[in-house]
């Protein structure tokens, strides 16, 4: 089997129909030239594809208003299923969603810490295996699979340009070593853009809307959607907002930059600031393992909500500076939203929410011009796994994978 | 005279086409097809607007390679000519173009300062005319002024969202108010965008590349161009990059945010640090001035230049923070080439270039991926100038605009 990446901005017409479609059930071919700002032929040609491929049906015909009657069209949700993955060192995410979107099943599994590749990719072959089994998917049904992992990356070749968490994993060949392991076809992409489009899939922001997603795992990420489109930069790496300089002073950062937003606001920075203070981490119980770290964020997480001034402090030490860089973001994307995602917003995000959003009230440039809002993302700690299934469903591959995918 | 602005993206098929037989005269419909990834269709229909509205003439026939001889066209350049403003508190400048983009006349002219809008907007309007006369452009044959000052702006309504540099600017509908004084239609943009757009169109960079425009006059903006078009965000207010945190415990700017690049970079506080070391201002002859901000930016850069050590280092320190602030927005959107313009970077480029290239070098979070290169803007000076001139050629407008500027 052949690894079969797209290219960056290939799928639009077939994505933009696909949203439409999943958004507003029963909607007409008309309708769809209307909200789309595609021509009539495009779209027919478009929806007729998306008939062949099983993914979408006709399923009726609207009354008629003096007009021809207009044939109906709505998601074949039950035609087959995606798998999406969300991987990196200190957490793990497998989904699985039907041609509607709708979570069929869903798993949290463990980061592979500094295990080597093939160790990790093998492991991981089995855990969604084992989902499927679970969820009693037949692999035939399976589409494809959205592998969600940190960038950068060569997403055309589907390899990894990070020497993270070990220089083992830079230049690996990831989406086809992942496809050789589990026999499924694999798609790459980066994390927090996954995030951002699969928060645009379940809901959780207005169709057309642009907005960014922070996303907080082990690291801290970003995708931002405008109009609906990811978007992409010029080799699909945009959107690192956890290496933006926050203090040009600051201490350097193994992405080659200094001060980066991680070593003041992730998870990693967190822990150790933690560990570094006189009792905190017999008190809260910390492992201290860097490995455990998400789950000393969740420790440290509960011990503020309960009134720890130490804990509390932490966090908004964190959330003050993801404030800032949310600040910066918006002026220089000009969004109307900032949804935060990913694991350790799934934990904390009620204690950095308030604090985000007053950052935004107070120092967007462009606040005369609209608002910002800040909100949690709508699929908690797996939103990046159900993006990568989400970008399987709105990429191009959709037939592709479908025959290898046959048995 | 009502005010005419146009929608943010509405001007795509018909920018692009001009964009390429800018780019490329004697240029076929067939290679337009080709080179642009519109249909047949939409470049007959675009090619024949803009043959009627007088940009675009058919030139002869290409000989033929065994097919159907093809018509060729390149750009009408004599047909008319649009005027591109650049003004802030500081710093101006008016440029005439003909309608291939070339140069037909310009001049410098002195920011507004703090004068009243209205006082200040009379004065354009002569400097704009005495100009024309100076050209030999009779005004029935200019389609438009495109007038690039700061943000943000309400771009649709021709309105600006700022109180720089007094508040009687705020809300201030400046395209309506210049119209109504000039008798000629005006679009009001953002300088930077404005300027990144420019750069462009006087082949500075390659066609369809992705690259950040830094703009700096007297306060520094930003302008993307992904894949040959401009990047507008939600609102037309995106990439104030003078406006992201350098420091989060840097001092409140004006702009409601804390230790904004503009407060570690900008000619401003460039000339507030050399008032405050001692003997500076008596051994460059700084005028102290606000208003004088540019020029003594050039005093600065001149003794820089010669060798004086606190002058190079003023200029060093502002590089650096513009270097820092150059991979933020690279790690951001994802760019292959920054672009240094505007009247300060037509100064002081020579010595920002090597800085900002080794922070490029060094911090970049995608280098593995592909290199940054740092360029100076083709355009000098008048880089935003020559944008807003550009950016009326390449709107919808230009045939209303004929119309309204015909006697």
């Amino acid at each position: 089997m052949t690894n079969t990446q797209t290219a960056p901005n290939r799928p639009r017409a077939r994505g933009i129909v696909l949203d439409l479609i999943r958004a507003t059930p029963l909607i007409s071919r008309v309708e769809l030239v209307g909200r789309s700002g595609l021509t009539g032929a495009t779209i027919t040609n478009v929806v007729r594809e998306l008939i062949d491929d099983g993914l979408v049906h006709e399923v009726g015909r609207s009354e008629s208003r003096g007009g021809k009657p207009r044939t109906l069209l709505e998601l074949n949700a039950g035609a087959g299923y995606t798998v999406g993955v969300q991987l990196d060192r200190f957490s793990g995410s497998i989904v699985i969603v039907d041609l509607a979107g709708h979570l069929i099943g869903r798993t949290a599994i463990k980061g592979p810490g500094v295990a080597s590749p093939h160790v990790a990719l093998v492991r991981l072959a089995r855990q969604i295996e084992a989902l499927l089994t679970d969820s009693d998917i037949d692999r035939s049904d399976v589409f494809g699979v959205g592998l969600a992992t940190l960038g950068p990356q060569d997403r055309a070749l589907g390899t990894l340009l990070s020497p993270q968490p070990t220089p083992l994993w830079l230049g690996l060949p990831m989406a086809a070593e992942l496809e050789k392991i589990l026999g499924l076809p694999v798609l790459l992409d980066n994390d927090a853009t996954a995030a951002a489009i699969g928060e645009y899939w379940v809901g959780g922001v207005e169709l057309n809307s642009s907005y960014g997603c922070i996303y907080m795992a082990g690291g801290i990420g970003g995708g931002v959607v405008i109009d609906g489109e990811v978007y992409r930069g010029g080799s699909s790496n945009a959107v690192e907002i956890g290496h933006i300089t926050m203090d040009a002073a600051g201490l350097p950062c193994s992405c080659g930059n200094r001060g980066c937003l991680e070593d003041f606001a992730g998870p990693t920075s967190i822990v150790t600031r933690a560990l570094q203070w006189d009792g905190v981490r017999e008190r809260l119980n910390l492992s201290g393992d860097i490995d455990d770290t998400v789950l000393d964020l969740a420790l440290i997480n509960r011990a503020a909500i309960g009134g720890d001034p130490d804990a509390r402090s932490l966090i908004e030490y964190s959330a003050r500076y993801l404030g800032y860089a949310a600040v910066s973001l918006v002026n220089l994307f000009d969004l109307e939203r900032i949804v935060l995602a990913g694991p350790s917003f799934a934990i904390a995000g009620a204690l950095y929410l308030p604090i985000v959003q007053a950052e935004l009230d107070g120092a967007c440039f462009a606040r005369r011009a609209h608002p910002v809002i800040a909100s949690l993302s709508a699929s908690g700690a797996d939103a990046a796994a159900v993006g990568g299934a989400v970008l399987v469903l709105r990429s191009e591959l959709t037939p592709l994978l479908r025959r290898h995918a046959a048995p």
